[in-house]
């Protein structure tokens, strides 16, 4: 019989955290984030596959809100609008999670591993806003553009929100990188682009 | 005593090349690509660390020429166009190697640890690029921003110019995609960003 056991995965999730940050992530065990929550170890693989899962694992749910918003976007909007709302719409899932964020990012900062995961993770993501942007109309290239263009302010915004010590909400920082974002593609010169002498 | 053998790193290059393409990167060994290339196996290691590294060994020397580009721009010049400028000058490795870069996108597609290798390689590159305008004074953010940009800039018209079969400079494929991501993140409409109701 299963018993129930109430914020288990949260408990799970904390548990890991903590232990990540004061061992590494390599010297954990799932039967080490069972026991400091407090529960038993077929517990933790009812919620994880594995102890890296505990890390990755709100990655589809966040791909499926992004997803979801830029799909949701009136026809009108330009790609790279539709995929900035989409991160904006993502601070329901960051606000009021800012410590786990944190912790997080700073086991992901520790592990070459983990960094490499991101990283796959990301360009994951950016996959998938590309396919809904071209499933709208958008071009090729401009899908991909944009995509990637919004997981960089993405990206950027997550950095500095998970840095500091009061933020605010997590969408005014996507508006922050969009603009800084904006303000470093403009064609600022009228001229020709340079070209080095070779 | 070591007999020189004329251009045995390009002939490496191409037996394994050939040899990813007809077996898989998997199923090929250092021994079979020296055999291919008619050479010792200890000439192979003489060149390349592992078999991976005859696809990733060009990504130091590019890395060092984008830097070095960037570096040389004028002072004023805005930092997505020096990115830009190091991006047209990487077509002096590019451009009459259109065979040989064909071949290695198939491989690499064609393989998800090579997938992965490629994202790090990417990211070294933005981490690079955003490093020496950081050196040049540019604000940390914008920094990143405009590194991360470039790489999707370099992407784009890597995989467009591969694609073609009579591909003209790499650098007018670096124009172009830079055209495409202006447009994409110039802001189209005077009014306030969209934003999605909760």
């Amino acid at each position: 019989m299963v018993r129930w056991q109430p914020n288990a995965r949260g408990r799970l999730e904390q548990a890991a955290l903590e232990l990540y940050a004061e061992r590494g992530f390599d010297k954990t065990t799932a039967a080490d984030i069972a026991a400091r929550a407090g529960l038993a170890e077929r517990t933790f693989f009812r919620y994880f596959a594995d102890k890296r899962e505990v890390l990755f694992g709100g990655a589809s749910a966040l791909q499926d809100l992004l997803v979801a918003t830029v799909a949701a976007t009136p026809a009108t909007a330009a790609p790279l609008d539709a995929v900035a709302a989409a991160f904006r719409a993502a601070g329901e899932i960051f606000d009021g999670r800012i410590e786990m964020s944190r912790q997080r990012q700073r086991i992901i900062a520790a592990n070459r591993e983990l960094q490499e995961r991101e990283l796959i993770k990301l360009s994951m993501m950016a996959a998938g806003l590309a396919e809904v942007l071209r499933d709208r109309g958008v071009a090729d290239a401009a899908a991909t553009l944009a995509a990637s263009a919004g997981v960089s302010v993405f990206t950027t915004a997550f950095e500095r929100w998970s840095r500091e010590p009061e933020p605010g909400p997590f969408a005014s920082y996507v508006d922050d990188a969009l603009g800084e974002l904006r303000a470093v593609t403009a064609a600022a010169r009228p001229r020709r682009a340079i070209r080095i002498a070779r």
